[in-house]
């Protein structure tokens, strides 16, 4: 059995309501906490590459992911990661071929408030990753696209093909 | 993009605490309200096979959960089912040899408590089921095993290859 | 026994991701569905008054709460509002002397997200409401505080004798 | 502030899903969890009296809990305890007449299950317990009821006026 890499950026999957403050925002990642109660096996290596709204990524933000996925010693890698931009990070992975099977997923709602889709989207993805080919992938609306065939619908707030 | 069917049988996954009685066990079934919350977009067919521990199966209760997948017009379905037994159905479906991609899946924790593993094994099944070849396969724990290759290992609660 | 009336403002307790938007805001309430599941039998009369975070209150806001409050034929009465200006509309109700019951309640985390204190601050003022004798109270963090010997600690996120 | 005391006696209330065994069982409560949680600033005096369902209390059970409040320094305690033999449990405590302030509570389903009344019970128990004259009574559904003019509806499953 094959070892699997998370990598952490944050998103609304992570988002964490702040009562001082008041406001949605990120203190931890959950990750740890869902992979055991959901009882996963499966060896993971999480990483905690950075916790930040995707609209608040640059380029640069999404070299560092590019850049651990080149490094990680596996071969089969999943993303959480805010879904307003993803697909333009899924773009810079799926460009640099990695040749490695990476699947990108995260969340409307956050793991934190009721009926969020956070750990339906985590389980598609860590499925999509054991079995695809290698490639980069979005799971999102217990779907799997592929990175260049996908668009999100802002108003429907769903991912569609493309 | 195909449409999947869901054949839902109960188990632990439906399990309900009814508190009048004071026990847990069936009225309904939970997978129309899930897949709503996650924001599923696939097109699904559920259907309602039977709500049954699956320790209280026998071999009538397996043999119709193997003509519903028969019957259906789809070449990919998800049979949501107990623990206990899911392998043992888990067989007569895989030596049936329909031609068709069927993922067990189910849940050690009931959906309707805390700490629950259903919707992520959930997510799991859904996304195994549109990426692997024809076959019978066994999603629990994040991993997916083929029905011939898997035990489960009772007094740790979790499946493993056998 | 008596009836209440709980006179809904909205607050923290009552705020909803908005997961197209990405934001925390004001749907509906949750107040039908809460006393449903809570198994409440008491004759409760709800009065959706406005759905205002208290940050962004006015004084009109707060003269239209306590018109309802005088207004209404029930001589118990729970005002659901937001913790941040709670003791300044618990001040306007205090000195209009109206010679009812009356409770404010809130949430320091919204109902919809996990490890809310919505509902049992709930349970706290529809308990005190019935037992305390004409006056005004803040019911938060287990306690229950006269309107002009309270104040909100904002670093603590908790309320205190003052 | 006086401090107030919570005499765990186990019931519905604290119930939890052992995943291996297939059963709803005790492991241990969830009181200190959850006051954590709702910023509970009261206070408070745990004491695990014991875990049991009350259908299955003998008389020894009860006298347990009668002692347990004689003994206590606090002069206010919350009971939680089964809702099937609540009362029967009240009338002793009641007839004891200790001179304290005694409100028993408990939950129709479990916390660990979704739309439990937990939660709201205990607030309802804990601000009912700092206001009512010494006695004993009983909170449930919102009310609070003295320990000799109440009654279950079993079919119903809710507490009512006897």
């Amino acid at each position: 059995m094959e070892a699997i890499r998370i990598i952490i950026t944050g998103g609304t999957f992570d988002k964490h309501y702040d009562e001082i403050r008041g406001v949605l925002t990120f203190k931890d990642t959950h990750l740890p906490e869902i992979l055991k109660y959901v009882r996963c096996t499966l060896p993971i290596e999480l990483e905690l590459n950075q916790l930040i709204d995707s609209l608040d990524m640059h380029l640069a933000n999404r070299l560092k992911i590019l850049e651990s996925c080149r490094r990680a010693p596996e071969g089969r890698i999943v993303v959480t990661h805010g879904t307003d931009t993803m697909i333009q990070t899924g773009r810079i992975l799926g460009e640099a071929a990695l040749g490695k099977t990476i699947v990108l997923t995260g969340a409307m709602v956050p793991y934190s408030c009721s009926a969020s889709d956070a750990v339906f989207n985590l389980g598609c993805a860590i499925a999509a990753v054991q079995v695809l080919p290698a490639g980069v992938y979005v799971a999102m609306n217990g779907r799997v696209f592929p990175w260049d065939r996908v668009r999100k619908d802002r108003e429907a707030g769903s991912f569609e093909e493309a």
